[in-house]
């Protein structure tokens, strides 16, 4: 699995060769970045890989081309959904606290300092992962946000499109991916529904309303999908099965108030113990 | 849905009031801005509300901060999988040159001129919408990409990890979320069984060997969601059994060569043209 545990505080006490690094609160840059780097260092195995570990992020650091005031582009996105949830700019100092603190932590450009999204929010975004770009001066954050990234209350600060203004649209609404997008047409059927708003109910409203219906429908889907494979059907087939399983389920998702991405934490924790493979393999002997 | 054909070549042909416009090769900014908004105006249904659209697009582009050199950060994300492609910056010809051409196009800094991503390699970024943030300095080009972004052959730009570096993985991954890295796990279980690694063959790899097996599994799958439902059990529930079907069905998807990918553009376009929930109710009505 992709995504790694390295930045978990229980991983980064672990001390080697008798060094327990503690997080400095002082922002001397010379010694800062001594403190962190000996941080990471400490979360290897032996002080020999400590070293080359401390090496590599150095050398990664040093490659980032940091523009003429020293920043690179540095992106926050969602480990579960993909939003991309803020964009800031980040300076060495910042990744190293990225790294260290395990908060999306930026630099201010109008107060000329570091900060860290959430400070005062609290909603801060939990980093589980760091990634550069191939041009080495754009950086993503992937991580778990603790609640809405924008100061506005959106979950994300990217809420205004150039095709609301040309559908002549009210309001606002997020930068979502398809998946996403299906969530919040669903949604949207669930609040009509309750709004009792007249016409012709579409196929969601029907499903919403009626459990056997759409129960009836997840396992023929869900059957469908095996027959694909049963029946050598082809790859267009399949993708067309598995988009009726998913859309049917997001339904049954909707009506029990779960949200796609409440699924994707499972995923992910299963995952990041290994634990979905060992879960089944259990169940299925057992 | 979201997701807005507002870009398509039939819609910004339509022409209103007896104006049609032709998208211009010319680069004088202040003809090409009139040409542009007047290819915006010209989708709209109606004269009036093509100028109420031409002065909200403008007014938009007015309130964009863009920085002491025009710029401001434009991000591409890809509209299925939520991936990060690309970032560049754009200035206000790039953005509305984005809007007409539909490609996603930056300013390159070095070069100091326009350039539409995939003008040398026919990897376009097809936009399907254009966000801007809270802050109006930092804009998200959501699209569909012809083929890989990164000019190394990668998929997006963003492929060296810093848990790479200190988990000493040779070699890079991409920027994944959750849905995508654990596809990129099951593939890796597949390529292992071509390989005929040795060991304690993992749940994934039993499945991947046996379609019986994972047949039953998906349609046992499903029929525990279902009962989350019929038998009122909690949300917990109900996710987790979600992560079950996700996890099986997508084990089947690599049997089959499928990509979640595929997958999320048959919803998307189902969805763009209500098809979905037309389609599930013709055939449920048959």
């Amino acid at each position: 699995m992709a995504i790694s545990n390295y930045l978990y505080p229980q991983y980064l006490r672990v001390s080697s060769g008798g060094r327990l690094c503690i997080h400095s609160s002082g922002y001397s840059w010379g010694n800062r970045k001594k403190q962190i780097l000996r941080l990471l260092c400490a979360s290897a195995e032996k002080p020999v890989e400590g070293l080359y570990v401390e090496s590599k992020v150095q050398t990664l650091l040093d490659s980032v081309k940091w523009d003429e005031k020293g920043l690179a582009v540095a992106i926050a996105q969602h480990v579960d959904t993909g939003a991309i949830l803020m964009q800031g700019f980040a300076n060495q100092d910042a990744v190293l606290t990225t790294i260290s603190s395990r908060k999306a932590t930026f630099f201010s450009r109008s107060r000329s300092t570091l900060w860290t999204k959430g400070e005062t929010s609290k909603n801060f975004i939990n980093i589980h992962d760091i990634f550069l770009d191939c041009d080495r001066d754009s950086i993503i954050y992937l991580g778990k946000p603790d609640g809405p990234t924008c100061h506005t209350g959106s979950e994300t600060c990217y809420y205004t499109s150039v095709s609301d203004l040309q559908e002549q649209v009210e309001g606002s609404k997020l930068a979502l991916t398809t998946l996403y997008s299906l969530e919040s047409t669903i949604s949207q059927r669930k609040v009509e529904l309750a709004a009792a708003q007249s016409g012709k109910p579409s196929w969601t409203r029907r499903l919403l309303l009626d459990n056997h219906l759409l129960c009836s429908k997840i396992r023929e889907e869900a059957n469908e999908l095996c027959q694909t494979l049963e029946e050598n059907e082809d790859k267009s087939r399949t993708a067309s099965e598995m988009a009726d399983v998913l859309y049917h389920a997001m339904v049954l998702l909707a009506v029990k108030d779960v949200k796609i991405e409440d699924v994707m934490q499972v995923l992910r924790q299963r995952f990041s113990q290994s634990g979905i493979e060992e879960k089944s393999s259990r169940r299925s002997e057992g």
